[in-house]
């Protein structure tokens, strides 16, 4: 049986920077902190939301101790060790492994689109490398590969390949997962606006950066799957859909740090070239949470 | 209060021709009656199933003439009268209404794609001539032109446009669409590989050539999804997702004919340019419809 | 050896109605001399700019006779009689052939997009009853279907199956072409804004509706082209390019009637749901006509 | 007067490796030479082909010293800095000036998608940190930003960058180019299949991989663009487009350095996840080059 330690709620913190450009590490405990204490069933520091390949490796490493330290076994860990290079995403690997992570979590990015070949290769040389459990993750728009149902098959005969993170956007691809993959592959949803349809489809968990910003919305909709309510899901999906398609819309660091600082709590600085939302997405932004509350 | 007189399952049938390339009154009236006896809540005729673009004016009268009186009045009929030009559509609308269709169905047929103004005047100047309602039917793969929520917000401004049928593939879509259209605007859904998802976005319906050959899994669904049951949905789904997928594929015409041969009905002749399918696609499809037997 | 008989600039007349919603047969004539006399070396009617699709069949047919007794055989005729079934295509070819038409063009229109068995069936169909060469047209964006180079290969084995339009826009599948089917291949373009990057792909002639308000412009580009001076075609390619794009992106039909009422000329009206160009798009267009006249 | 120190044919050398992983320094100079040897106008070491992202710091620093000391003053080089974090792309422009660069090539990379004021906000950054001219470099293919004409009109309005190389793969954006941004603006196509509609669209250089593999083919179609001889641009163009076609489809790196194997050289190593081409994928390529000596 795969060891799949996730499930629900996979809550993605941002990576905060000082004003002089620096990781804020105090600020990102923090920031992990509130998430774990507002009941999120996970934590995955450098994922997209953290800026992973904007990070010097330096920095990726004390984040990923800070992270898991922070978690303190609360919940488990998934963290980003993703590279362009095999020989750096490996590097990455066995340092998480080391810093007491449940498991990784590797795209395959690419600038020159890699090969299927390719691709199982890279994933073969990093597992081969450590014992703790990978999850495959795809997500063209960002890494710039769609990984076919039938490759994601061959990653997962790589033993500690046991968890796909699927982030199309399309909920087709979820069914096509279970049909080709077996009813019991464990396969993750990191498409915001598609959260509720990727339950239906048999999701097992959520990969999402919303709970930065409305934890309980986002857990009330696992209950209501875990409990078989639909009319329930559906009630609950629609109060929080304006924001999930904000935040995907803006860019996961952009609007999570400023939706921070509009709920009173501090979301540090972005890195360049990235920017602040513009005064009228903010105004926006602000819209969009306040119809939160009253309808939530 | 908008007249919206569909929900459930909308059953397509196809239009079947004779050795020599007539249709076939006699045989489509009988699938008509099987998919009226099989449970559907409501047919509609000279759909995309229905080769509507592929017929004569005077087959199309006779096609409508023929669904309406078999249904008697058992079910409520939405009758396909898009065309290219306005002039021919109000034509045809007229003569549906005044053969009794419950409704008609309007996809804006594009050659040259219309403006959105262009689609606007379309639809005023059929629903002007007309008084049953409306269901605007969005349809990018095939008619050529994707609406925007904002026009179709335009066009329920029109009194007796009342419906939307939407087959963009996109769950996505359906969310904006209650968004910009208010949680109570009538969606039904298009796509058939969606059919879940969709309702779980609040569809009030599925447009669907899929109760020909399975009947039975299509109303467990809507069953299931009235039940608010979603693990009873999403068990019922997956039954049915490969046969979904299969038609969507190769086109419903084609595959609804050679599936009903398959069953031992008669699915008639197609018109060329249509061919049926392949001797490999036939076998595909007999083993698809074995496996739902054996899940069902 | 395969009959090829166009090269050059192949003009594409619009069919204007008159206010009651007719074709106006009288001013199509006007308008083909016009084209005849401006140096066109060929005359297509019932292409898209036509508006073939949303005309009738009698329609159809007098257009066609209209066109070829106009040209009168001082320039050759290639008609357009595409149509979503087989057996109307050949109709129409038939009737092109009786008229006295060089040659008929065929786009394989689709509502169920055809299989490459189906398109080389319907090719097969069609030319076996008339003796006239055909032109095979490749256009995505009107007619729904993408023909592969393979494919075209395919049809091109068809003896009356002579010519090549391609309009994908995209030059590359212009390289592809001659490398898979021969340096030799007859080929035309049907894409205005890459009227010269196709001329020096190898394309034999341009089809194009740009002669009814640019014909000494059109007409120059191939003499530079035909004379191998590139400055000159670059020179006067640049000239024209604003005016290809914008009939292009406003919808040829649309633009072509409007620019010749602001040339002084009658356009005739259009058949809804097509509508004239808006105010701010007719001012936009006047000034794109003024600024050629300055440059040329 | 923007300063463009580049026209004809740029080349773009492979970085190498060793057996064991390092980067080749020896290798790289030796086929830098051989291309300055051949007639290349440009050398441009660090691009997409030379695998700049997957190098560390003090690689990217060797091999710009290495290719400028090399080149020698004897052409012009443009070297790659493109990087995710602004700060790093700085860092590298000046190392790149201060050992001696004639302009500095600048993609904005993207994980997360910039907007237009965070790509301005880039561009400044750097330009300001610099005295040499700036090349502004897009595509979409592999940048995952596609930059508008009006975004690249901003950009050149900062004093130096004075350059723009489009690698969209279409022949309207490069007409686009001059219309917005002026017929003198200064373009570069990067696109290989698209050399010759590009040079009639007015580019002034080809920025390519090629030269490695078949130089005098390359600077043929350069001399013949020059002498306005289009049908010898024709005629050269048809005998490379094969390996045109190979290079980019196979992946420029993977299909260079097999490439050079082939044809005697040593084309080193390649970075993984990066891998050799398959043994058909070389047999493949053997025939393509064998084919060109024969029409060559």
């Amino acid at each position: 049986m795969k060891e799949t330690p996730f499930k629900g709620i996979i809550a993605y913190p941002i990576t905060p920077f000082t004003a002089n450009g620096q990781v804020d590490l105090r600020l990102f405990r923090s920031l992990v902190e509130r998430l774990v204490q507002s009941g999120a069933h996970g934590i995955a520091p450098l994922g997209s939301t953290g800026v992973l390949p904007y990070l010097k490796d330096e920095e990726k490493e004390a984040v990923t101790e800070a992270a898991i330290q922070q978690a303190g076994g609360r919940v488990p860990t998934l963290v980003g060790v993703s590279n362009l290079t095999t020989a750096q995403t490996i590097y990455h690997a066995q340092f998480a492994e080391k810093a007491g992570a449940t498991a990784v979590m590797i795209i395959p990015m690419s600038y020159w689109k890699l090969t299927d070949e390719e691709i199982v290769s890279h994933f073969d040389a990093v597992a081969s490398k450590i014992s703790i459990p990978i999850m495959a993750y795809n997500n063209p728009a960002t890494g710039g590969i769609d990984m076919s149902p039938a490759l994601l098959k061959k990653l997962l005969q790589i033993p500690n390949v046991t968890m796909i993170k699927e982030s199309t956007g399309d909920v087709q691809r979820m069914h096509t997962l279970r049909r080709e993959l077996g009813d019991e592959v464990a396969f993750y949803n990191g498409s915001n606006p598609l959260a509720l349809a990727a339950f239906a489809a048999g999701a097992r968990g959520w990969c999402t950066a919303a709970p930065n910003l409305i934890p309980g919305l986002t857990m009330d909709l696992y209950a209501a799957v875990a409990a078989n309510d639909l009319a329930a899901a559906q009630h609950v999906f629609m109060q929080q859909l304006d924001l999930l398609k904000f935040i995907v819309a803006k860019g996961l660091p952009r609007a999570i740090k400023t939706g921070l600082d509009l709920l009173g709590e501090n979301g540090g600085e972005l890195r360049k070239p990235l920017l602040p939302l513009t005064a009228a997405e903010k105004v926006e932004l602000e819209q969009v949470l306040a119809q939160l509350s009253e309808t939530a």
